[in-house]
């Protein structure tokens, strides 16, 4: 786990692996905000990754967001690579509903993080459960 | 040209397509701000595209991010699927630098956007011009 990006260890829980990437959960309870970054060294840009990787990359992406719209009953996905802040490549997967705090405008900068309570932690990780344990492709970290 | 969404039509510029996807130019000057629109009717996810279709909608994002990077000397590039107020898929692809009007933040709401001058445009353009001519993929549009 080493090459995982201080700033997103310190905002983030790790949750698992895809073949690719890394799997975190965002610790901001205002929104199911998950982030994949891919386990390869110096890359800030999906274009700098080999053509077998970023196949990869967007498989994992659409598998995670297909999960992710039916267990959190989504209203709309948003799934972005930005990275103005933290440079390696990591691809935000954000839950978005129409009621919630920041709709319709995008997530970032909108509201400060909120974290997680301990019961809303707990019943993110159970529809999680449920989700990715259909998925082959992913191991669950020791969280699990 | 009768799939692309009405609010994009008006916002935008068709440049092109390449095999997927209509490539357009936003009027705004305050970035390079490009948008691919696969030609795929009823999508609104990148996991509701098929794998072939999403594993070319990443090349041909890829091939426009690496010219884009290169033309215009990009610090950072921004690749986004939103689509919160537009529901057809359209991805997002803006080159940033250190020194723009909304850097570090994401560009959606930083600032109003700004009409491209004729001058601004054709400097735009021709930039395009070399990039894309290198692309075999993309076709340029009658505005060509």
């Amino acid at each position: 786990m080493s090459n995982i990006h201080q700033q997103l260890l310190q905002d983030c829980l790790i949750l698992g692996r895809f073949p690719l990437s890394h799997l975190l959960l965002l610790n901001d309870a205002n929104y199911p905000w998950f982030i994949l970054v891919p386990n390869r060294d110096d890359i800030s840009e999906i274009y700098q990754l080999s053509e077998a990787d970023q196949q990869q990359l967007i498989r994992e992406s659409s598998l995670l967001c297909r999960m992710l719209a039916e267990q959190f009953e989504a209203d709309k996905m948003n799934v972005a690579a930005l990275g103005n802040m933290v440079p390696q490549l990591h691809i935000h997967h954000v839950v978005r509903y129409r009621d919630d705090v920041a709709w319709p405008a995008p997530v970032w900068g909108a509201e400060p993080a909120k974290s997680y309570s301990n019961a809303g932690l707990q019943q993110v990780i159970k529809k999680l459960r449920v989700g990715l344990d259909e998925i082959v492709e992913f191991s669950w970290s020791e969280l699990g």
